[in-house]
């Protein structure tokens, strides 16, 4: 193990969703030598269950709500089938993990997000990390495998972005490692043309992020998540790094730094 | 804590499918000052699952078997919604609560059961546990919660008897802890009078044993649990309990002594 070092990898639906894809990935991902970390979303299998068992996704105002039953199989498809079937599969390539949510350990402690008059359901904003205890169990089994749901410590589970954990837990822990953010999507990295996939920017410092926000530099749904990027090193994480399956331990995709 | 001591307690289905029943045990559980472990078993929620996704339980020569299928259902039921519910309820109880299956940190590794001809699915008869893991995790959490879900190290996770892995735990880990298993049932404990639910043998040694099973003291159901525990204070269990829901933390129903 590298000492001081963590890395914290989040891999989206689309690796999730596609065998042959994850399993590149857990292959690279098992070879990291330091502490690691790898925050799940959940693809569509939850969709598919949630059809499958004629639950409507329930909508307010167009948006779309986590009601209970909802939560039921979410929790049952994130914290179970996918993160319980990720971490067999890392052990198999030798590698200690283990998986949890945010409830074990009291691991990340949320709220139900209200807003106004708007009810989101049982989705979670967090509120804080038990940093001392993920450290504790990153000593203990080397690699953790987040699957994105929290609680209230009120005995309710939430539903919650695993973007924002996998940034929370970043900046949270990077006051006991040189922790690495790595946001792995279906792009190669941030391109300077949406329309071209091998235009990527190899680096973004904060001052070339503030130029191109204003000179449309960015596809414009990059913009929060170069937001939160940016958010996460002012924070304390060392860098983040926004690139595709192929840049898990390789040094290709956006690197971005503060300076 | 105090230390040197852990208690293990295993809950069948009975109680997780009573939402009342769980909320009483996890009280008395969380009250538990040792360092504790609650297996879980899985209940009736997987089989309506089961059924409400039109997946017809596998049955060959009678024997029901784990197909891939009903491995995917068990695995969400268990290692997902229950085990993490189980934890979100332990935390509204300020009790720092761990959730894992045997796959998390190698905790139980397993093989997929073969008997002959008969194909068991994928159902996990134990090998191994990873004693100084759990034991570790035991210093951190204090608390862990067991869902009946194991692996093979290939990839492969298996559905074990929750039982078998409350017993195995308990062997593995007395070689670290001075050890007491509880298996919570829907009985009292052991009756003398199988129709009288209040004829409940307080103490049974190994001799008593012996000399019920031939003489049909017992219940016949209940010989297979009894070998079953007496075989775990042979390997160093100092003792085993077999109570009802009151005796979790009171000294109600039987206990086992080798003498």
């Amino acid at each position: 193990m590298i000492d001081n070092q963590l890395i914290i990898i989040k891999i989206g639906g689309n690796v999730v969703d596609n065998p042959s894809v994850l399993s590149k990935v857990l292959d690279d991902f098992a070879k990291i030598p330091q502490r690691k970390i790898l925050v799940h979303g959940g693809g569509k299998i939850a969709d598919v269950l949630l059809k499958k068992l004629n639950i409507e996704p329930q909508k307010i105002e167009g948006r779309r709500i986590t009601d209970e039953d909802t939560l039921d199989v979410v929790t049952m498809v994130y914290a179970g089938l996918i993160n319980k079937k990720i971490v067999a599969q890392l052990q198999a390539r030798a590698c200690n993990a283990m998986g949890l949510t945010g409830a074990d350990l009291n691991a990340i402690l949320a709220h139900k997000r209200t807003k106004g008059n708007i009810d989101y359901g049982f989705a979670g904003d967090i509120d804080a990390v038990n940093t001392e205890g993920v450290a504790a169990l990153l000593d203990i089994a080397q690699t953790l495998v987040f699957a994105p749901i929290t609680h209230d410590k009120n005995g309710q589970l939430l539903n919650t972005n695993a973007d924002t954990i996998a940034s929370t837990l970043a900046v949270s822990l990077s006051s006991k490692f040189k922790t690495t953010l790595k946001y792995v999507f279906e792009k190669k990295g941030v391109l300077s043309d949406v329309n071209d996939e091998d235009s990527v920017i190899s680096n973004i410092n904060f001052d070339d992020f503030q130029t191109g926000k204003s000179d449309g530099t960015f596809f414009e749904g990059m913009i929060p998540k170069l937001d939160n990027a940016f958010d996460a090193m002012k924070n304390g994480v060392q860098s983040v790094v926004i690139c595709g399956i192929e840049g898990i331990n390789e040094e290709i995709g956006t690197t971005l730094r503060l300076s």
